[in-house]
């Protein structure tokens, strides 16, 4: 069996300030590809590395580097690899030019400039969330994998170069692979899941706002079946193919049909604005929010009847219709979608926290409203999952799906 | 300096079924009394810990190994700590009585028995959770431990028996900790900071928005003149006392005044309300804001004069004003703040990625507006920081601080 060792690099590891994330990922994916994990090292940033690459190398076809490679001089991982693997550091030009692009050319030299060094004969592996790229390359006896300590840098590059090039070196052959994203799921399904179909090889990997799902199997009719099973449980939209989120998901059908969205939010606090400007390119579709956490500001600037709060409450269907009118009318979009509810720690007006009023309003079709239930894990996980339910459900609302429908199908949320 | 190793027993850990959590607890303390953490240094239960505690032993003073302790055949901690130190187990009747009350005398023979075995000359540790007790022993170089892997049972047994052995063994005198917050800083920075004042212990921890920073030193002079040299460099309000956020800062100001407070943003497209509304009470002082990406919504919610747009543009302190008395017009506030700028990835209206106005409205002064510019690493971070500085900016013009100053005196952000 192929043996694999981790070395995470960090200094803030080994004074307890912060804890490990890679272990777990990289132990997870390297088992469920065959490969034995014989060790992850924590060790600090002062140059420890050499001995311990050169204890590891003896006895381990693959190890994986993270961490040491930024500007800074305790960032010593790039030297030291170099000189475990008999060879030295070259300044690779397309990684320079890279570099320059990001922090400018007059910062590019110096410290920063250490960061385009990768040793000889050893192949890039790009960081499209940091300056600093990894590298990969062998020795004929051991492949070593340089990779970023940042966990947001780290991750999609773990899973864009070292697996396939692991796989590749192991000729791995998984069942087919598919890949599936499941919305405001708890953990628990899904593992119910896999235990149920305990023939098809599952791996989930959790997100803050999304769960993706894999399967491996050579029978993949038998993967649909399963899939078809927990969909029609979850209820429609909650779990896709393919790896995506609610906000992707909304982002395509907003440019298919090229429309402006705007919303209105109450208990979600900005937090479903703050999502939808999140990727380069939001002022394509995405008009203007309100945040009316007041009611009085409900009334002024969205326009909801001061009878309709007395009467209702904020957090009811007939407010959130109004708040999404309103976010229409006032930014002078196509579509608006509205959030108002109780995210906690307290119930309000008598509703239980986790109820969530949704509004929709559309210039060519009827507003209509709907209320989910969370199960209630927290402020925060309310006001995610409120967000995203609200994302998907703006996406069945555009294409002239039925919004009411699809909450009244979902269970277990 | 004293060094330690922490082994991490576990297949559950090198197969990424669970992540490690005592690396960070152990390395957390051992830094603290002065120890340095050579390695953490997981591995699984199939007998490896011969060889990594033989390579450990020739250069640690102290290891420390959890997990391998029970009853099963995979656990061999026990007989491998009694091979390497050159001893052999034997059976402590002290703790074999323990077993017979805990599980019955019937079960305590057998595979259960294992565990009253503990090697010759060493100490037992007792376990008040579980049924296997810990021990620790020394060959008269290397002292080792060894704890139960299951949190419950390791973490008051480390507690209780391991940290004040290991405070005794090096008579370890606490220096005093002092805690610090700070905004807006580059880690390069902090790092510069600790190699400057290299005689006192430093800590950092890095979170999303803030950086918690410890010191600790028996001489609190030493540390204070340290931390005012940093204060003056980065500029007021960056490095604060204590654990806080910019949000508690600010939620501190508004409550003492009794003020309510609304926002309006742009680039940071509702980031900065998330934060206001992310904590429960918000809506004690937070009215609502007006997310307004488009300019058509600047002009027509907050009432932004075409003319500013057209003849400054939207990132300019003219339109951030416009933007701070609009949404305290429109929130019927006491106070206001405004975000427009450039988030990037693409530089707009010839405006740097990193230009970000801030705008600041009250009924009780006037208003004004003051420019930042972000060195740029990427859309997100510019966004934490802008918002970030919202609320500190916010702070300090609720208390009558001069802003504009606090603005120019900041460097490096």
């Amino acid at each position: 069996m192929t043996r694999c060792s981790l070395i995470v690099i960090g200094t803030e590891l080994t004074r307890g300030i912060i804890a490990d994330r890679h272990g777990q990922l990289v132990s997870k994916e390297m088992t469920h590809i065959g490969v034995h994990m014989a060790e992850i090292v924590a060790i600090p940033d002062d140059g420890s590395i050499i001995s311990v690459l050169k204890a590891l190398k003896k006895n381990n076809e693959i190890i994986i580097v993270t961490g040491g490679l930024g500007p800074t001089q305790d960032d010593m991982t790039r030297s030291c690899i170099a000189e475990v693997f008999n060879t030295t550091l070259v300044r690779d030009e397309k990684c320079f030019e890279n570099l320059k692009r990001r922090v400018g050319a007059e910062k590019a030299l110096g410290a920063n400039e250490k960061q385009a060094y990768i040793p000889k004969g050893f192949e890039v592996m790009d960081n499209p969330n940091g300056t600093a790229p990894g590298f990969y390359g062998s020795d004929g006896s051991t492949y070593v994998f340089a990779l970023p300590g940042p966990p947001r840098e780290m991750e999609p590059m773990f899973y864009s170069f070292v697996l396939p090039k692991v796989k590749s070196l192991l000729d791995v052959k998984d069942g087919t692979r598919y890949e599936y994203t499941s919305f405001i799921t708890a953990e628990a399904r899904l593992e119910e899941l896999s235990e149920r179909y305990g023939d098809i090889d599952w791996g989930t990997r959790f997100q803050d706002y999304q769960i993706s799902l894999y399967a491996s199997s050579d029978d993949e009719q038998k993967v649909r079946n399963a899939i078809s099973a927990l969909q029609k449980e979850l209820g429609p939209c909650r779990l896709v193919e393919g790896n995506t989120s609610a906000l992707d998901l909304l982002i395509t059908t907003v440019k298919e049909k090229g429309c402006h969205i705007a919303a209105a939010e109450s208990c979600t606090g900005g937090l479903l604005s703050s999502l939808l400007t999140s990727k380069p390119g939001a002022s394509e579709y995405f008009l203007g929010s309100v945040v009316s956490y007041d009611p009085r500001v409900k009334v002024n600037v969205l326009g909801v009847s001061e009878e309709t709060v007395a009467r209702f409450g904020v957090v009811s269907q007939e407010c959130a219709l109004e708040m999404a009118d309103g976010a229409r009318r006032v930014c002078s979009s196509d579509y608006a979608v509205s959030i108002t509810g109780v995210a906690g720690p307290d119930e309000s007006e008598g509703k239980k926290v986790g109820t969530v009023c949704f509004g929709f309003s559309s210039s060519c079709r009827e507003s209509l409203a709907v209320t989910l239930h969370f199960s209630s894990w927290g402020r925060d996980s309310i006001r995610r999952k409120a967000s995203v339910s609200a994302m998907l459900f703006l996406a069945c609302y555009i294409k002239g799906e039925d919004v009411q429908k699809m909450a009244e199908e979902w269970s277990n949320i």
